[in-house]
């Protein structure tokens, strides 16, 4: 990454083409603006990446595409903050996979408290609503935000008991398009005391698999995610998952075993997360974190500007898509095996990525698609 | 303790009288005898302690009360089994204070398998029954004899259960004198596979303060203790300490913090105890202990006989009152304050014990009552 204090409106406007643009997503826009040390240097090579990549052709997102969308959001009240800008939250850059562009709407004061994601079942029990206002309310009234995802049940729990206090809804889709819709009005409610954001563009609808990427964002916002009640295999288990892979606190709060919806709360307990019966258990875990302050700066240093001397040759992209499977497999071992240079590997991937090729995995993975 | 094989009718009629004599309880019946080097010596020796303790009289069991009730016993099918002999409970000779002679009544064959206690809430939740139903029929089915308190609720419910293959009924009061007597059925239904056991005498209706002693045996006999449903400062929770202090196993079942009867089980798991939602994670724990068998000799090797070489003296003995306060003391330390003998000050405390001034608590504390 290289902006670090604040993009100009033309830089925000050719970060937010080279995200929206076919197959680029967080990672793949992080290796593009490093690779060619900038997003306008990244647009201008995408066509020919992809097409070296296989791809017929790459849509990339049109200068005037993007203005419009930024248009229709400031008429809206969203904005987009940028990753490495002051007013993007700080825990959220910590994740490798954190979104360039953050459009969010509302009052950012929110932002300056410890937030803690309180989600679970969208068919919550009467105990689950009781139970996720109270922890709400009385984390509200202890300083913390809450963040959840707008769901029904136990989220729309959480935002509504955190009104007053400040929440957070992350949308799995764009801000013109709340879901679900019978939750319009939570949205709005949230603007005063609290924020929406989305990483999608301001229209979208979102499909089943926004859902989970979604759900990094809550978690990854959050110093800690409390599962209020979720079945076995439910999303809030993929938001409990993520939270750990960043390094979040998990809660859970513990149910009947009798009861479908606690099946999967009670397996975090077991699998090491903390049980939680009153808010006072997720603060005594919390308040010491906060204590120690964030870790290192949020972004990676710059790489040095090593733009590749020469484009792949055939033999070596063949070389490099022959190593590759379905299995996940580091980028060292690709660089190793393949006997060619890191940015060689580097830029064939890139050009498969944008193809549509293969899938990025955390902890340096990529798998063919 | 001196006797190891099994005691002679004589012996074990002299341990009935000794354990059943006016303020003479486990602790005390070992003390005793390891002092006096056997239950009738003991006997003889208990008018003088009493008197020189203070007490007025100390009633002491006469051999025909103690006859009689062996008697009665026998007519019922109650076998009475002393500490170290073969058919008396291997795990519950570890505690420290193990009942001197067990009165029996049933089939011991459930004695030669591992025992896993299921106790809690009297006014269980229907979800409670169900569940300790479940846990208790799986831990049966999977070689497990199963303890309880044959209260009404969680108890009663693994009892049932586990009819068919073995259960031990521990009760708070005698053998002729079954609580709740709804249950005399049930305590009755329980003989054929399985056993129930009192230390205490024979038609001894039980007080309030005989469930918690009577609990120790129930953590005692098992190999672990699971708590279904409890709440805040129930009967359960006393049995889950005591399991603790015994080094036993202690599961627990969770429960929506919104349920009182969740409020123990919660709080035992926050604290360490294993959660349980199936008898899987009992079995996890409990198989590997059973493996490596158990610990070494289940009874203290005997002290040399060295009775006392003259009785305490006034200032002696005054001395040692003087230091005891109602807070538990140890009886080192009063060895030390007193300046006088360990013999000495081990007459004195049973002198004082026998005369009803002190208690014996866990790891050689006494404290005046």
């Amino acid at each position: 990454m290289v902006e670090r204090t604040g993009l100009t409106d033309e830089q925000r406007l050719d970060w937010l083409r080279l995200i929206r643009s076919e197959n680029v997503g967080a990672r793949t826009f992080r290796d593009l603006v490093n690779h060619f040390g900038g997003a306008r240097a990244a647009l201008e090579a995408l066509p020919g990446l992809a097409r070296r990549g296989g791809a017929a052709s790459a849509r990339i997102c049109s200068r005037e595409e993007a203005a419009a969308e930024m248009q229709g959001a400031r008429a809206r009240g969203v904005h987009y903050v940028a990753l490495g800008e002051p007013d993007y939250p700080r825990r959220l850059q910590m994740i490798d996979d954190a979104p360039p562009l953050l459009a969010i709407a509302g009052n950012r004061d929110v932002l300056t408290r410890p937030l803690i994601a309180i989600v679970g079942s969208r068919n919550a029990s009467a105990a689950g609503i009781k139970f996720a206002d109270r922890l709400a309310r009385e984390l509200g009234a202890a300083g913390y935000g809450i963040v959840s995802g707008l769901a029904r049940g136990i989220d729309a729990a959480a935002h509504r008991a955190s009104l007053p206090t400040g929440t957070v809804a992350v949308l799995a889709g764009g801000h013109t398009r709340i879901y679900p819709a019978e939750h319009v009005d939570l949205a709005e409610a949230i603007l005063p005391n609290g924020l929406a954001v989305s990483e999608m563009p301001l229209s979208w609808e979102p499909r089943a698999r926004d859902f989970p990427r979604r759900n990094r964002l809550i978690s990854g916002l959050s110093v800690g995610v409390v599962i209020v009640e979720a079945a076995r295999r439910s999303g809030s288990l993929i938001t409990a998952r993520m939270a750990g892979e960043q390094g979040r606190e998990v809660f859970a709060v513990p149910g009947s075993p009798l009861d479908p919806r606690a099946e999967g709360t009670n397996g975090l307990i077991k699998q090491g997360a903390t049980m939680v019966t009153e808010a006072a258990d997720v603060i005594a875990v919390i308040e010491p974190i906060l204590g120690r302050g964030l870790d290192p700066p949020p972004m990676e240093e710059p790489e040095p500007m090593n733009p590749p001397e020469r484009d792949p040759g055939d033999d070596e992209r063949g070389r490099i898509i022959g190593l590759l499977g379905p299995s996940p497999c580091s980028i060292d071992d690709l660089v190793r095996l393949s006997r060619t240079s890191p940015a060689i590997v580097r830029t064939v991937l890139l050009e498969l990525e944008l193809a549509g090729h293969i899938e990025r995995h955390g902890g340096g993975l990529v798998s063919l698609v």
